[in-house]
This record gives C-alpha cells, structure tokens and sequence, in this order.
C-alpha cells in the first residue's frame, strides 16, 4: 500500500511529520469509513434498547452509535457544525456548575466541568460524529454530548469508558430537558458566531469602504441610472451608500438575534458569565422549543445583509471592468493571474465569491423560513437545520466579508483618468446648459452632438450658441453633484 | 355629485353612454379594453416624443399613455396598487405646499393640493392605469401622477385637460427628482399600510390569542412533541406560545420599516404632519435611491410573521381535526357546510386560507429578495415590484389574520371531554410513578399497558405495585405541566 | 345582444340603473363594496346553513354569498383568476354532456351546457367575486360556478333565480366530487393559459432572437468572461446563446405540465374535445388530490425560463448601457422619452420590467413549492394559491415576453462602430501574436500597450517586434471566433 | 502540549495506534490550519505572478496555493466537493487520450492517464484543498487538477514536484479551455450522482412503498380531507399515492438533466465511455458557459421530488402519531429510544430528517436559481455554487431516501386494531345510507350521533328507522373505496 510505504520511509523524522501521515493516510472525506473500522477494537455500550458495540477510542456511546448506524446521510461533511460542538460544551458546563449547587457531587461536577471546557475548547470534536440530518429536536446531539462528556469525565475520574461512573443521563443531562437543550445550543452557537466572527468582520469591511468613501470624495464621475449616462456624483457619494447599507445590515444582524430563549434563570446566568453575551431566561417556554421565530428573523437580516453586499460586489465588477471594454472607472487588485498573457485583465474573483455567498444565505434563508414554519404542536423538529443553515449563512458572510476587504475593497484604486474622460463625453453635462440658452437649444445642441458624435462643446461652438470660454464657465461637473446653493 | 352632473349634461347623448352602461354590466376585467375605446373620443397630449391620443374622459397625458400601451403586461389586475396612487397623493400635496413656500404661484399650488388631495381620497384612481411591470424605476407612474394631478389641477382653475395650463413637469413635479419621487411614495405607501391595516390587526389577533390562553389556563391536556404523546401542558400554555409569536412579531414588523428615507427635511416635515407617521429625511441619499435594504428587512419580517402564522394555523387545524378520526381537542367555529350531511364536520378553512397567504408571503419575499439584490449603480430598477409585492404581503397578512380573528380564533371552544380523555390514557403519565415505585417497575408497568391496550391504572393493579388509592394521589396530570415545588 | 337588450327593458327605470353608471365612471377597485350595496336589493337563497341574503342582480347563492362574508381578503385584485372561471364553465358543460348521456334530463342538460358556455365565455365573470384566499380545496368556487350556472340555466329556462329549478348540486354539480373539479379546473386553466399565452409569445421571442442571430452573424465583437474582455466572437453567436435557452425553455414548459389528471375518462374525452388539448384521465386520483406535483413541476420550468429571460435582459441592457459612457453595443429602440433633454438617453425599460417579472416568478415557484410540500392526507388544501400564482407567472411571463420582443428586442441595432472601436482597442487579441513571437514577447507587447495606453498595433511597433504589415495579417479578430482549420 | 503527551503516552503501540493517533491530532477542521504550518517544508512553485512556497508534501502548484491563501472562505467543509474532483480526473484522463491521438508525447499522456485515474479514484482528495468559494468560473480548481495531475505524473516518471517535467497547462490542460472544463465536471458529476446515487435510492423507496400499498391493499381505514374526517379509502391507495410522487419524480429527474453540454464531440465520447453516461457535445457552446439552466431545471426537478418526499413523510408522521394520543394508525419502526421509559412513543425520526433534508433542497434551489439567473455575457459565475448545491442536494436526497426506506418504510406496520376502530366510528359512513333512508333521515341519524356520541348504528337504531340487519347490510365501508358498479 502506497501509504504504508511513505510512512516508512519517513520513519526516521517520525516526530517531524507526523501529522502529515496522518494527513496523508486519512484524507478527511474518508475519515468516516476509518471511524468503522477502528485498529483496537470496540467496546459494548448500553442503553435502553440495549448493548451495541463502538469504537474504542472513541468517546460516545450508544446512543451516539445508533444515530451514527441510522442516519447515513451526507457523510462527513455534514457533521453537526462545530459552533454547536463547543456550545454544548459551555451550556454542560454551567448546568454542571449550577447542579453543583444543588447537590450534585463536587467531584462528579468538576470532572464534568473540565470534560465540557474540553469540549468548548474544541479538543473532542472528533467524538462528535452525528450528522445535521438526524431527529428534528437534534437529542441525539445532546446525548452524544451527555455520553462524551460522561465518559472523559470518569477518565478524568480514573474511571473506565462504558462503566457508566458518571452517567450521561443522571449526571450530565441532569435538570435538563432534552427537548431543553438543543434550542439553548442554538442560541449559544448563533449568538458567540454572530459576535465573534460576523460583525468584527462586518465592521471591519465598513470600515475600509467608509475609508475608500473619503479617499474617493474629490473624485466627480459620471452617475448612471437604468444603467444609462445620468448626472454626476462624486466616486466617495456612490462608495458612501455602499457604507451605509452595511451599517444598517451589522445594526440590523445586531439587534436581530433575539437571546432571550430557553434558559432558566440560574443556567442563563451561568451562560451570560461563561460567553459574556447577554443571556436571559425565556419568558415563554412553550413558544421557545415549538418554534424559531428568533432564528427566521436572525435568518432574515442576513438576508438582508446579502442582498446589500451582493449589490456593492456587482457594481464594483461592473464598475472594474475592462481593461478596455468595459467601465473601467476602478482599478481592481491583482490577486491571481487573470489571463497568462494579458496585463489589465483582472478577473473579479473576490466579487465572484462574494455573491456566490450571498445566493447561498439566500438559499439557506429559504430552507430555514419552510423549517420555521413547519414546527408542529410543543416542538419544531427541524432545529439541526435551522440551526445548521444559520451558522453557514453566519460563516460565510463573516469570511468573505473578510474575503472581500482584505483582497478586494482595500487595494480598489479609481481609474481617474478613465473617469474624467467618461465624464466629460457625457451629453448629460448638457442639462447645466439650461438656464442660459434655454431648453431648445440645449436640446438642440445635445442632438447634435449625439449624432455627430461631438463633445458637448464642438456642438456648442458648431451651433454658435455659446463661446468656448462662456461653455467652460457654464459646463463644470464638479458643481452638478449636489444642489445648488 | 360630481358624478351625478357628469352624467346628466351627458343624458342627451343617450347612446354615446350606453358603452359605459356597458362597463356596468360586464366585468372589471374587461374595463382595460372598453378604456381604450372611449365612446366620447380622444383629445390630443403631447410630450417630448410629439403628440399622442389619450381618451378624453381620462385626466393622464402623453407619457402615460406611451406605458399603457408600451407595457401590456398582466391586465387590469396588475395596475399600480393603491396605496401607492394615494401616497403619491399625498406627496404631491405636500410637495405643492412646500413649493409655494418657494414662490410657486399660490393659486396653482393650491389647485394642485386640492387635486392632490382628491388623488390621496383614492377618487381618481380610474385614472391611473399604469401596471407594476413598467420601468423600473417607477417614473411612469409618477408622470401619471403628475399629468392627472395637473390636468385635474387646470379643471379646477377652469382650464381644459391638455393644455397644460398647469404643467406635469414644471408645475406639480418641480423640485422633485423623478428617481427621488418613487422610493418616497414606497415608503409612505408601505408605512400607512402597516400602520393602517397589519398592525391593528395582529394586535387584535393577539388579544384573542391571548384571550383565549387565559380561557383555557385550566385545561390540563396531553402534550405532543415529534407529533408524539409527551407531558402534558395546558390548553392555555400551548395558546400562550402562540400569542408569543405574534407579540414577537408584530413587535418586529413594527421597527422593521425604516421610515427614514428618500426625503428632503421640508418634504419629510409635511408628509409627517399629513400621514401622522415619523417621517424623516434620508440621511444617504445615494443608497435610497440605489437599494432597498428597508423594504428588504421589512418583507424578512413579515416573512417572520408568516412562519409564526403558519405554524399557529397548523396547530389548530390538526387540534381540531377530526370529529371522531381525528384529535378532537379543537371545536372550531362552523362558518360554512363542511359536509352537506355531516355534522361536526367543520373544515378549518380559515386555517387553510391563512396557510396560503403565508405560502405567499414567503414567495414574495424571494421576489423582493432578488429584486432588493439586483441593484445596478445609482438605481435600483426592481422598485415597482418590491413595492407592490410588499404591500401585497402587508395587506395579505392584514386582511387573512383579521379574517382568522373573527372567523376563527374567537369562535374555538375546546372540547373538555376529549382532551381529559386522551389526557387519562396517555402513557406518559407514567413518568410520575418514577419517585415512588422506581424507574423499572415503572417502565416496565408501562409496557404491560401498552402491550395489553390497557390504561396505567389497570396495569399497575395487575401488575400489584400500587393501590388504586395510591395511583390516584401520584397521578394527576395537573402536577405535571410545571416545575414542582 | 344581450346587453344591449337588458339595458333596453330598464329604460324606464332611468333612476334606477344610475348606480351602475357611476360604477362605469368610478374605479374597478371599488367596485366590490357597491356589489354590497345593490340598488335593487337582495334576494333570499338557501343552504344547509339556512337562508342569506344575496345581492338580487348577481346569479350567485348562499354558498358563494357566506364564501364571500368570511374571506374578506385581499379584496378585487384577489379575486379567482379568470382563467379558472372559465375552465369552470368548460368543466360544468362537458360535465353536463356527459351526464344527459347517464340521463339528466336533456333540457336542463342543454340549459346547463348554454350557461355553462356563457361562463367560458367570460360573459358572467362579474358573477365570480371569491377570492383565491378561501377554502384550500377551492370547493367554494366550484360551489360558485354551481349556483351561478344553475341560476342562469334556470333563466334560460325561464325560471326564477334562487329557486333551485336548476339544482347547483343535483344538476350542475353532478357527478362530481367537490374535491375534484377544482384539480381539474386548474389543469385546464394551466394548460390553455400555457398552450395558448406563454408558448406563443415565447415562440415568437426565441423566432425574433434566432432573426437577429442571424442579422448579426458576420458583427465580430469582443467577448466578456469575469465581465472583463476576452476573445472575440460574433454578436450573432452572443444572441445565438439566448436562442438556445429560450428554445430549451419553451421545450421543458411544453412538456412540463402533465395534463394527465383529475378526470374520468368520459369528461376528460370531452374536454379534450372542447379544448383541442390532449387530457386523459389521471391514473392515480388518490396523488391527484393530494399532491400537486405537476403543478410544482411546471413552475420549476417557469422558473428556468425565467432565469433564462433574466440572464437575456441583463445582457441586453449592460450592452445597450451608454450612450457615452457604457458599452454602448448595442442601440435598443426609444419607445418613451428617457430624458426630456438627452438624446441617446433610451432608458432600457422593456429589460426593466422582465427583469421585475422573472423576480416575481421565482417568488411565486417558492411559494408554489411550499404549498406542494403542505399537502395533508388525502387533500393538498393550498390548490387555489398554487393555481393562482402559477397562472400569475404564466401570464406575465408570456405577457412580458411579447411585450420584449414587441418593444424591445424587435428594435436592437448594433453600433456596429462602437463594436469595432472596442475590439480593436482590446488587448486580448495579442493572444492571436504568440504562434509568430512567442509568448514572451506577446506578454511583454501587451504590458507595453496596457502601461502606456497604446494599441497593440503601436505596442508592436515600437518593441519592433513587427512590422506594420505582419501585425495586420496577424490580428485578425474575424479569425479569432471559431477554431482554426 | 496535551497532544503530544496523548502521543508519547500510546507510543509502545505505534503501528497500531497511528492513524487514530491521527485523528485525535488533526480533527479535520483544523486540517486548514495544519495544511499552512508543514513539518517537513515548503517547496517554490510558479507561475506568472512569480514564485510561492507551497507544502512540500502536497502535489498541488502556485495558482492552487494562490487561491488558498486568497479565499479563506468557510473552512474545511466548504471544499470543492468530491464528486467534482473526480470528474475532473475523468475529463483530464479523457482528455490526455484524445491529445495523444493528436500529438501529444505519448509517455505524457498515459503518465497524465494515470495521475487523472488515480484522482478519479478519490486517492488524491487531499490534494484539492481549494473551496467553492473562488472564483465563479471555478477555473481555480481546474489549475488545482493540472497541476496535481502534472506533479503527480511527473513523480510518476521519475521527474520531481514543481519541475514541471510535466505541465499543468501545456500538457495536461492541453486543447482546453479554463472556461470549458468546470462547465463540463459540472455535468459529468451531476449525472454520475444522480445516477449511481440518487436514481437507485429513489427507486428502491419507490420500490419498497409500492410493496406496502400491495400489502395494505385490503385495509379499508377513514380517508381525511381539510384534515377532517372523510369517506373511507385503503391504505394501500394512500401508499399508491406516495408511489405514484415518487415514480413521477424519479422520471422527472432522470430526463431533468441535460447531458449534452461543453465537449467537443472527440472527448465528449471518450468521457461517455468512461461513464458509461450519454454525454455528447453541446450544441452551443455559448449558452453552455453563459447560462446554466439545465442545472436550473435539474435542480427544478430535485425540488419537486422535495415536495412529494416532505408531504409523504409528514403523512407518514402524522398517521403514525401517538401511541395513544394521535392518529395511530401505522407502527413506525423503533430505530432509537425515544423516551426512555416509555413503550411505544416511537418518534418519527427519519421524517425529521427527511423533511429537513426537503427544506434544504427548497432552499439551495433558491440559491441556485439566483446564481442561474446572473450570469453576465460570456460568461455564468457562479458555477462552483450552482455545481456544489445542486451535488448537495443529490447526495442529500440519495442518502436520505435510503435511510427513509430502510429504517422506516420498510418496518412500517398498519395498527388494523385502530384503523378499524377510527374507521367504524366516524360519521362519515353515514353517506351510504341515502340511497335507502333519503337524506333527511340520514342527515338527523348522523346530528344524533355526533350530538350524544353515540355510533351510527345505535343513533339508527334509537331513531328506529332501520333495523341492525338493515344497517349491517348498508353501512359496509369496503365498499365505500371505489365507483359502484
């Protein structure tokens, strides 16, 4: 085998390279299969329906196993979302904390709470194998956490896997509705998402085009509308609007989570001081687990947000393009090649991206608008999908805004040149004409002009309506992109 | 009356009538074919394209004639909707009063409020034809505006239609940007109708809701979760979740039209005064008129709302399914035969119409998403459609919860026999037994009964782990539907 | 005629029909509250509910009139759209063809078939005032289509309304389940609506856009990937593109909507013969009720044609940007003015309003989808909505794409200048120079030519890497659109 | 280091322990991270931009890393997905066949065949690290497979990584066109999912559900409309139904895709080979790149069986509600427990997952609507979006309809007990009794009934108006389910 001889090879190095075996003999996509198969055995876990055999070395138990066996669906990449992971994580943790004080034994407790930090810290993904598409209250994710969680907490404890020393149920899930928790993770999960990686992001992209808005004030261009020649503004006027539609977007994602949901009072507190975000307790439990309305409209203003950057991503490739045919009125950075052989040839590969992501939140707010509204009597069952769908929205929005700023808006320069020239070919610097030889001959003149192909002011002399000087003096772009004093 | 004048200096020309008689007879349908023969002939209008024949009954002018017949595009049904024909009433007013303070003579100005104000009474909406699918800007529909406001405008000044003695352009639309104009009457359009109309409505919906959870606060019933027997709730916690959404949502719906937009401070300050709606001026005007991420995040939440509404309906029309095949916990209001033999057979067909709008809303939220994303430059040219599509969907929530308020929600009685019926067979009660006869017996005096189809009492005699005494004090479903003490 | 005649015996009383004439001078909007007000007053109609009053010069009966009273929604832009009308009356005069067979007696058959015919004829729309927003089975309006037929039969007969000569449920009704007319009424509306609006309008704009292939076949133009420029091609192969997807979009939609359902073979012969379209009989009626699947089908190839018709007028409008300071390709016809001063300002409004009504399509197959996936038991309850908004966008999109190809398409004219101007300033055509001076050198000349603004033509020359006649023979953008020999 | 201590203390068991060793340390959504710091060096690769250091162990070259760095979009999950990358290894392969016919050094070509073999064999998925989120022509990864595929048949001949003894362009991307080849992975991937993955699962469901509706053919069970009870079907019919969906959408689907597109005709046929897949070539290559609506319309199709999987499993759901409390009338399968102690609540978990996978399907329909809708002139970008949900969906709708048949359908067990029960208690029989006793008397015998709750029998037998023989003989629901004779 072909692996097997690489790694022999490299014997040698092993403390060097060996996370570059590992790489190399378990491609991620495959890891799956390898997880069936595991090198040192099983060993038999138990649950109401009985005895079941699982892997070793890995950390669940039965529960997880039978989700594992029962919902082939998608393969790795379809794993519960790793915010949700480490979600559990923290909500174990404070359940444990607040158990703690009302009688769960300290030593079962702090072993809890070093397992769950462990979980929150990330470092027991791989025992989380349980895909998105599983029950539609998302239990069996609680369970895989219960039983994870149980299990490091006995080894911590000295304890065996499997023997149950500290349960999953009685000791981990205690106080805790199973029904209760997936929709706390959720809300965990979105809220440390939102914070932490789609509104710096956000606010950062705002930043630099509030920046280029400025930079680019002086800069007077043709304005377009219907896609036609209209009457100018400056390149900063139209990059402001830009800037304003992203801060309304970040204030509305701001607001929009709604964090009141599905805590009692001391697991809220708990979870407030553990994420530093502002968790309370529900004030309708009923409505918390029956339905998502939180997450639909969390859903929607990022929806919000991708109409908005998918608008900015579209002009600025509109407005970039070229070298030669195109608009040209932007300079967009060269990341990549984009033609091996022509120079000026810049592919918007950062918009390409960009509003790729923005059909995709698109997508996803839909399947999670059909998931909202589909909820039936005391629990909506497509909670792993909600919440799956939000936290891709929420992702990919926060990367590619950072994407897009980082390789794309920041380096953005204004082709100058290319914009004076389309400026001062326009007709439409007719209509300063106006008011001093009237709307006939400006009309007149523009006529002209168009169908001779002439500038406004060979038209202008060739008419003798007005002298060179007098057209300079009357023709001044810079006074047309605001109202007159 | 003025119509009752119009049609006596009429009553000599019987026969020239008799094609409007007509119109009375046959079906509003077919009105856009009749208008475009009018019995009393044509008069002439003219813009900067030339002259062009426009029914002489018909107040508009050259360049709404140019659309009617450049757009035939979905018939009478798919004119302009209302609300916005009486904004731009509104705008016009308010425009013509702030022009005046700029020296517009007062004579026409005031002409122009008077027949602005018949315009925003929605009394010339005959004449306005125009459909949504026309530039996409809007501007056809404000020069529609503008060409009934001055002809109508000139009859009052004792002036003939078409002779512009008050002028579309430089009389009713001066200082307005034709781009400006319709991102105004959108908003004042979109706020009026939520104002007016949804939110009355969902608050009333709610207060039934809300009514109705303190009606049935004593109803102990069976939960359902995974659409299975689960612990059990009252009535009025379950109604309680319901009222929750809608408070949610209408709270939602309520901040979620940005109503500052697309005015200038005077203009803002006078349709404030007239709509008695906080209207204000945009603080960027680039992006109002370039995006629609207002109307964007306002169809998000109502497309929040429609998830709230569908789920509600869903609920009661599976609790009122029945009468004897179905779960039976809902007597619904008869409004209609449901069966012409059957009695109890009540089909929740305001469940049903509810369910449709909310389908739709849903759609046309996708439609003013994709619209609200295809924005080019300094225009945004989707602007009728998401117009008309969001105040299709305000008026569609408005008018179905209304309906579902009266016809439904008000009417529901809860059939007391049936819930404490399935309530006491419920399996689930057992989880109670678990303090007192422990977890296996419990479990295992569940089986029995499930097995031998009998009731928990009737297995835990058999089985001799309880008195009938003591069964009765440990179950009582009523202990069960909130944390114990 | 038969208007003229009704109006002719109310002659005398003048007074009394004035209402009426308001109703033609007022505005169709409003119509709905004067039918709530009839000036000759109401009769009494009858069903198992009891007696209702009912407007006495409407042919509809209780059924309809409480149907109306209960949906009060949307209001007259709501009503059943009139293709399903008249379906209703192809469906009752087939039914009633068939039935006189089964022996209904053959003079109430007659009368029902010339009721029925007059229904098809659009000629009793005003009788229909339900709105989509009803019962989802849509038996309300079948119920409507009943009384007004029998009532009408009855006149013909000469009997009175309201007094069941004609019976709706025992003679027109007959035969048929409630719950299957209306899946059938929606298969013949949608089939005519497609076979005989859409398809043709669709033929001819694909017809108009393979002429203009034509027309522009030997027009070499730069090509745009990345929205910069690329290769050469022809603007006939540009336009040949579109052609092709309106080809496979109007295949998909003539083969989309599975007019196999909902009939008994009888009717269904019959009402292939009164509607020359191809219905058989549905093989499984238990799906023919429940599930809606053809009609989600149809409008997934609605919605492919309209992202093709969006991806066309996108193209068309940014080609036809300008006039000065766009891409300027292509010159669309000025139908209306674009700026009261600019000439060459020609608004691509016809692109405008597609664009609109592709969004609104892709609105409605998502609602059509959520409806499709709604369905319960043995009846899918959202059959008017999914009707309603599936004849919604077969009528726009065959609506907008005559308007199109009337308007817009028809007039295209290449700036075949501008076309050249551009291709020849591209620097894409240095690729055509690397077989004669290698790569090397191609990139270098084009750097040179994209540094100092130069052709490559003056690029070449100056590196000397050419002469002026070698360049010539090289670049040859004519050769550069198809694979070499 | 926790890792490192994990490590040193499993140490003795090396050989053993090593690839899970592996797992713990690089859970695979760190892999990104990892990738970036390699143990055993970097190595320079090139390419116009200049020189980039790359890790050393993978095969991948500059315009791969490049993009890496560029696009750091979604992480780990988001990466282009497998199904594409070994389409490109069948198109590579196919491709360096047919240019060694002409002229291609024919030790090249079959190093590049097998290099391309083995990559589309899934061996060399580590080596395409790049996402869907690049560049909309998704040519990024077609560098990523020349210069993997050139690396690797360097090594193959002996030559190293990075000399490019064998080149990315020049040898392996030879005669193709960046833009051509993703349109054409695009296609070869779909149609090999759809075939080899969903057809087969969507035919053995269908498959499984037609078993049942013949095994259920004789159970004659109360049929539902408006979720109301109705007149009695069997449950066989109602299966025939969700067979019925599922046949159409398996047609529907098998023809969605059109595999006619981007080849030329020579690798068009190899690739056909190699598939065993009907590809020929496009007959327009413009609209192949431009536009892609054969993934519109497929994914049109994906939706509809969505909505026919989503009504059918919620049926199922619904029917199987309970134990006690719900309809009850099919025995799903217990895969799972679903609560721990109580027998018989046997949640619906493959319909949760099943109809979130529906939802999800609605919604990347929707993304991939938008993204159809977009293109720009030459060329559609956003085809590694279109190309990646579209895969998304298939391999959603595969999976899931396999697990669905064989962890649900399959085990599905009618409870005739209830169904009996359900079916001899409702009123709805009634109906058969009008022939005999007349409407009058049937209509008051069912008011009884509903209105003391008692059965049809004993409200006929207390009203005396038949006798229990007499109504024994009429009141037989078996044959209720069809047409009399």
């Amino acid at each position: 085998m072909i692996f097997l001889k690489l790694f022999l090879c490299i014997k040698d190095e092993f403390f060097t390279i060996l996370p570059y075996i590992a790489i190399a003999i378990i491609e991620p996509r495959s890891l799956h299969t390898l997880l069936q198969q595991p090198s040192n055995g099983f060993r038999e876990e138990r649950d109401t329906f009985g005895p079941i055999q699982v892997p070793a070395d890995k950390l669940w138990g039965a529960q997880t196993q039978r989700s594992l066996q029962n919902f082939e669906i998608g393969g790795e990449r379809e794993r519960m979302p790793e915010p949700i992971i480490r979600a559990f994580g923290i909500l174990k943790k404070c359940a444990a904390k607040v158990n703690m004080e009302y009688g769960l034994d300290p030593a079962i407790a702090k072993a809890i709470m070093q397992a769950a930090q462990e979980v929150a810290d990330g470092m027991l993904n791989e025992h989380f194998p349980l895909v998105i598409w599983q029950t539609g209250s998302g239990t069996q994710s609680n369970m895989n956490a219960n039983e994870v969680i149980a299990n490091r907490a006995a080894e911590i404890l000295g304890h065996k896997r499997g023997e149950k020393y500290v349960h999953p149920n009685d000791h981990v899930n205690r106080s805790q509705s199973s029904n209760d928790t997936f929709p706390t993770v959720m809300h965990i999960a979105a809220a440390m998402e939102i914070n932490s990686r789609l509104l710096p992001n956000l606010k950062t992209l705002y930043a630099t085009v509030h920046t280029k808005s400025i930079e680019f004030k002086d800069i007077v261009k043709i304005g377009r509308t219907h896609t036609q020649d209209a009457t100018p503004l400056t390149l900063g006027q139209e990059f402001s609007g830009y800037s304003t539609q992203l801060a309304q977007g970040g204030t509305a994602v701001g607001t929009g989570l709604n964090t009141k949901r599905g805590f009692d009072a001391k697991i809220a507190q708990a979870i407030a001081e553990e994420t530093r975000l502002p968790f309370v307790t529900a004030e309708n439990k009923f409505e918390a687990l029956a339905a998502h309305d939180a997450f639909v409209e969390c859903s929607g203003a990022l929806n919000t947000i991708a109409t908005s950057l998918m608008k900015i991503a579209n002009d600025i490739r509109f407005l970039g393009s070229g070298p030669r045919c195109g608009l040209g009125e932007l300079v967009l950075p060269e990341n990549e090649p984009g033609s091996s052989i022509m120079p000026g040839k810049v592919n918007p590969t950062q918009c390409e991206a960009l509003t790729m992501v923005c059909a995709q939140v698109m997508g996803n707010h839909v399947a999670i608008t059909i998931g909202g509204s589909n909820g039936h009597f005391e629990l909506n069952v497509f909670k792993p999908m909600i919440a799956s769908d939000l936290l891709h929205s929420v992702r990919l929005l926060g990367d590619a805004s950072a994407s897009f700023e980082k390789n794309c808006v920041k380096g953005i320069q204004a082709n100058k040149e290319r914009i004076s020239k389309l400026l001062h070919e326009s007709l439409m610097l007719v209509t300063s004409l106006n008011p001093k030889i009237g709307y006939d001959n400006a009309a007149a003149l523009a006529k002209l002009a168009h169908k001779e192909g002439l500038t406004l002011k060979e038209a202008a002399l060739k008419l003798a309506v007005l002298t060179s000087d007098e057209f300079d003096q009357l023709v001044v772009p810079e006074k047309m992109i605001g109202p007159s004093d």
